[in-house]
């Protein structure tokens, strides 16, 4: 718990309230976080136990936030799926960061 | 309002939150930045409607936080009293941030 005085703010909190994640988008980040291989959104589903679909629009919000890789695998049948994984942990901490500087000299500029 | 996504902080919560006040030393410190004039802790109580000893405590709290500038008063009988003053909007503006900044590094040190 990282404490700003009369806020306390978990560090999982800090990345969903900077990124702006819904609870399900988090939930999807920590677990790619935590499995440290490529998954579709059909094997992220049944992990984190949400309808496809939800998952899809999730996996494309954070590949879009920059905090996740996307790969293409060709199927046989001449179309195509993605896969993530989580990018590197420094990576992230830059997204992350840059978004915290971005409010501390909101802060800065108003006092 | 300053919007850190999902928390949001008006900017005096800001300084209540970073300097560590109760509601009574920020409604003292709200009061003498509006002021403009230096004031004794009588003057301020009957102010901010609280008893003479809260003011006198929180006065003391927010000279050591480094807010207030603090003039002795030699009275006639040879005792003497203090009057504060706000100090200027620059000093507390680096007073706050200092402590923004301390927190910053400690959520960029845990990321």
């Amino acid at each position: 718990m990282i404490d700003f005085s009369c806020k306390k703010f978990s560090l999982d909190e800090i990345i969903k309230c900077s990124l702006g994640l819904t609870k399900a988008e988090l939930h999807m980040f920590i677990t790619l976080r935590s499995v440290d291989t490529k998954m579709s959104a059909q094997e992220l589903a049944e992990k984190v136990e949400l309808d496809v679909t939800t998952v899809q629009r999730g996996l494309k919000k954070l590949f879009e936030l920059d905090v996740l890789q996307r790969f293409q695998i060709n199927l046989e049948n001449g179309g195509y799926t993605y896969v993530y994984a989580i990018k590197s942990r420094q990576e992230i901490k830059n997204i992350i960061m840059e978004r915290v500087h971005n409010w501390v000299s909101v802060v800065e500029k108003s006092l």
